[in-house]
């Protein structure tokens, strides 16, 4: 369908565009998706990926789903064509499921493609989803706000935008705010961010966390304090994806970890991030 | 089944002591819960709920669900007896689906139910959810971080632990994070966190958004800046549940609206929280 019929709302015919839905996969554990979600990876179109939904989700996918996440001659698709293969789609009529890893929202790039879409007369829904920057620590025993302990919670992402000349994120007042601080996609820079928090003057004592693949086959835990955490991570090799989580509520796991059910042993699947 | 047995690991028959499952319901629409939350309603011995889930998935519970929302003689159930009532259910052997709103380890007070299994020899999993932390704003069309505009979000309460003397929450701080701030139950101390926060140092036009009912039917918005919030909350009489989102991003509503798909509209179900 070409963009002139696209817009062509004074003609009888209504124009067929089709809805982009930009769909959350959640943590990784296909059961962890939305009723949502599933229905509308069935009753769509076409569906659009890359590879952060993690190897059990991506694995139930149908055949034709487009990868745009795979690496064309070393690199992979740009944001810039994802929007342009999203309207393009649309503009052919497909209602199309836009699979994010996470909740589309946050840290996702959702944002910029719901505007690309408005932009271009797409018309677009939001499927939320869960988010792994509370699902990890979740199931790996570790509430990110407590009564006692935590009376608010902020997420960071470890990958900043390298277009920036300097870290938008101010450690200082992430530490001031006094609650849980999570990291997301946080493993290769925690020397740099916990440094920075110690300089802050967060105490050195302060329990972290690291859940890698959390909710995924093969997922690990590493477990130390602001000043330990670095060693410890080194120890268990922990490597992406995985999640940070800094304050008092990362001790609850020693608290509750006999008795808590949440399961996700087993071989970690190969998986390029 | 009595506490004695269910601790007689030496005996031959296994004890019989129930899981206990701390789901998350999600925001409020039915589509936006799990597929395991939708499976452990389903085969779980029994349902304990609160009102938190909103009616749409409190109606579609079974009939012998408890509800322990419920006021007796103007009283809740409180926290201390859910605990009890919980241990007590998984020692009779029932494997329990403790249902609540949103996440249950964001202000949920998920977090005490677990040390609480934990310290009494009951197995607990966790279920996690969609917050409506991220849930709401994103469908009213806004992203809670955005490449642009947000690198960090923090959620904190509007509804703090009475038993504490003063304020918990560093307003100045998460002002100072820069990032997206999203208060939940926020509606009726709007007035004093808005003013911490421009008391702070905080951009008096910057955006704000408050959704009332987010994913509920007869879901409701109002905009406005840090400075205009509340007349605008007054103005469109909105009440809880609801959240407030504090930040740039939550400017992109504008942008987005006349594209964004999501409708939750009709009319509101009764509800008391």
């Amino acid at each position: 369908m070409s963009e002139k019929t696209a817009t062509t709302a004074e003609s009888d015919e209504e124009p067929t565009v089709g809805t982009v839905y930009l769909i959350g996969s959640g943590p990784g554990d296909p059961e962890l998706m939305t009723v949502k979600a599933t229905r509308l990876l069935e009753t769509c179109d076409v569906v659009l990926h890359d590879k952060l939904p993690g190897p059990k989700i991506i694995d139930s996918l149908p055949e034709d789903a487009e990868d745009v996440g795979k690496r064309a001659g070393g690199e992979r698709t740009s944001q810039a064509e994802i929007n342009q293969r999203l309207v393009e789609l649309a503009r052919e009529g497909k209602d199309v499921a836009r699979l994010k890893g996470g909740d589309p929202f946050v840290f996702g790039r959702g944002g910029e493609e719901a505007e690309y879409l408005a932009d271009h007369g797409v018309s677009f829904e939001v499927v939320p989803a869960v988010t792994s920057a509370i699902a990890a620590p979740a199931v790996a025993g570790i509430p990110v706000t407590h009564r006692d302990h935590a009376s608010s919670v902020s997420f960071v992402t470890g990958h900043e935008d390298p277009t920036k000349e300097e870290s938008a994120v101010d450690w200082g007042a992430l530490a001031a705010t006094g609650g849980t601080i999570v990291v997301l996609m946080g493993v290769g820079r925690l020397p740099g961010y916990t440094a920075a928090l110690l300089e802050a003057g967060m105490n050195a004592e302060t329990p972290v966390a690291l859940i890698e693949r959390g909710t995924w086959p093969g997922q690990r835990v590493a477990t130390g304090t602001l000043e330990t955490i670095v060693d410890a991570r080194d120890e268990a090799d922990i490597s992406p994806p995985a999640v940070t989580v800094i304050g008092d509520v990362a001790a609850t796991r020693e608290r509750v970890l006999e008795f808590l059910g949440n399961e996700y042993d087993g071989e970690p699947a190969e998986f390029e991030v």
